[in-house]
């Protein structure tokens, strides 16, 4: 009998993959280059040519059986050691191999992580805005997600609201930063608040609140800054990352887990995902994908086009008098409508080929997204239309 | 809070894994020439020269935007209608693409047929021998798997089992042919019988009843032989491949599920399949993996090594006179011990440095599986070693 709880998902078709199918049928129209789409989140830069020349070479002269064959249920050991290494050089967090578990891109990380962490009813707290995703990798676990609202002013944790809803049965806390959709990257102060609201409340409540830090956009940072660590700041940390965005490899899904080495029980946790794992039907990223990321392993691709590209749309928004509060990172940048609904406002905005994502699903109405990851030629040809749709539709701004 | 069901687990270690461990340890003492290790199912063949040449080929060649950018969320739309003209052309149904839906091999496969066919609390049921991965596989998705005894005298189903064992609260019927441990494959009969008796439960109880049908090992035949297959026998079908044992690369972690064009709502269940992926965080196999698969797809190793190291066994066996139904398939053999305790005669045997699996993790117990995936030279080294423990070990048999 076929699952009817998957099937009247059919009914809830995504928002962004909707604008996006707009946005192909529209260029088969007009001509793709006409359609300014800022729907998806899809890295605009190719992968680092050392990584494409390392798949290669392992192609060439490596064993196939070697390169093919069965990773450890946990991840390649090589892999997972060289991953382990990398962190403990750039974050002074001293990672060993057991504390690293591989898995297919941040999806999987999270899909792990939450399993780890909660058992079926627990509460897991995000902060909107978020990600629409963490709806179903958390729900479907058995562990039920409640988003904190916005602090619209910065995009920062909204504290306030934030303890008011802790309570007892929360297990997990979800954060993300550099963040998808505002593009802000929580401070140092956020990072240390948070620590110190979570270590008060593990102790009163007497058990862990595990901290899962979703990061696929720690290396996109603007400004010649650097992403503060959000596992420098608390023990029980579950780092979930993922190539895709630094290495430009969604495709490969390839990511990981890294337990910070002072969590409780921090030595079995990657073990005990193995576990996870066979319920799941995960077992592994792709092998060859593993070792090839191992071989660029702190390196990523020419990430400067997204700062670029965010500088030219967020002058021009402020330009135009709209409210934005400015990405630290990221390829989003996340300002409010001027009218309260975003999907009039977005829809009034398609009507000029501009394709912008209305933000109610991310916990933030009132706001749309607009993703830069495409070329800068586009970005500067899309400026004077999105100015032209704001002179024409709010003149009395 | 760490899930104590999962960490529970980690108490109960593979039967398998420790043998392989405890394989590779006596290989550090004595040399790995001289351990005979029966115990993994690893292919020993390498993947065909034209994967590893396409795979290359991309590399240098293409956009990595295009080879390495995300899969539609059902996998790579060109490589599943490659996938789809393949099945229609070698099995006579008209498979299309919105037909396949892309999986990180069989577990993947597995794992989103299971959550589209059954609710929790609803029944699985499968055929002794099996895998022992199916259990965590069928329940940690909510579903609960029940075992039919083995017709340990021909390893077809034991349909008198079958049809006691049979209630409205089975949603799905889970087969593996060829199979592993026996590495019988089921005969058309076979097919045909099962195939009747779901129909007339179907109607008997008013819903569907979907085959699983886990088909890892259907181009690993011998003799000349083809696999039945069992979606020509039954329309209700999810077929679960991996091209891990057929191409010889179980680490990229490539299959998928082909919906029969004949089920119930065939075009919406890949789409469902989608919707499952979300929540455990699965989001298709690696991109290049995909493409590599699909340049290859009609297309194997070189298998032959199988049925010679097959027929090197099976024929020491009979002529040490031990009980074993002769594999139509697969690389695993599955004789009778000779005393009651598999687990004895399993310990006893490693005192030749002959690594056997005992079969009570199978649902078989008295017998053990070999995996003959290995050089047939060792496999010939092994036979007079074989011969020896069964001699001294058991010289009144």
């Amino acid at each position: 009998m076929i699952n009817e709880f998957y099937k009247q998902r059919l009914q809830g078709k995504s928002v962004i993959r909707e604008l996006s199918e707009y946005a192909t049928a529209r260029g088969k129209e007009i001509g793709y280059e006409n359609v300014f789409d800022f729907s998806l989140g899809n890295p605009s830069v190719p992968c680092p040519q050392h990584y494409t020349d390392a798949v290669i070479k392992m192609h060439q002269e490596k064993d196939p059986m070697e390169i093919h064959g069965y990773s450890p249920s946990l991840g390649n050991t090589a892999v997972r050691e060289i991953v382990a290494a990398s962190l403990w050089r750039r974050f002074g967090i001293p990672y060993k191999t057991e504390h690293i578990f591989m898995t297919s891109g941040a999806a999987g990380a999270i899909a792990h992580a939450v399993r780890l962490v909660t058992k079926p009813g627990d509460e897991v707290i995000g902060f909107a805005p978020f990600f629409p995703e963490y709806r179903p990798y958390i729900n479907d676990s058995g562990a039920k997600l409640t988003i904190v609202p916005a602090d619209t002013e910065t995009f920062q944790i909204n504290f306030d609201e934030f303890e008011k809803m802790l309570n007892e049965n929360v297990s997990a806390v979800l954060i993300n930063s550099p963040n998808n959709p505002s593009g802000v990257v929580y401070s140092e102060e956020t990072l240390s608040k948070l620590a110190r609201i979570l270590k008060k409340k593990e102790s009163e409540y007497g058990h862990d609140i595990f901290l899962i830090s979703d990061e696929p956009y720690r290396e996109i940072v603007f400004d010649g800054a650097t992403c503060p660590y959000p596992a420098k700041y608390y023990d029980n940390t579950l780092t979930c990352y993922s190539f895709s965005k630094s290495l430009s490899l969604p495709g490969e899904r390839i990511g990981y887990i890294a337990v910070s080495p002072t969590a409780t029980d921090a030595g079995i946790l990657a073990i005990i995902c193995g576990q996870i794992s066979r319920g799941i039907g995960h077992n592994c990223p792709s092998s060859t994908a593993q070792l090839g990321a191992a071989a660029v392993i702190d390196e990523t691709s020419d990430l400067s086009v997204y700062e670029t590209n965010r500088n030219i749309i967020y002058d021009t928004l402020i330009e135009l008098g709209l409210t934005v509060v400015k990405p630290g990172g990221t390829f989003y940048i996340f300002p409010k409508c001027l009218e309260e609904d975003s999907v009039a406002f977005c829809n009034k905005a398609k009507e000029y080929d501009l394709i912008l994502v209305p933000a109610d699903g991310f916990g933030a109405p009132g706001f749309f997204r607009m993703a830069y990851c495409i070329d800068t030629e586009k970005v500067k040809r899309a400026m004077p239309v999105f100015k032209k749709f704001v002179n024409e539709q709010y003149p009395d701004r």
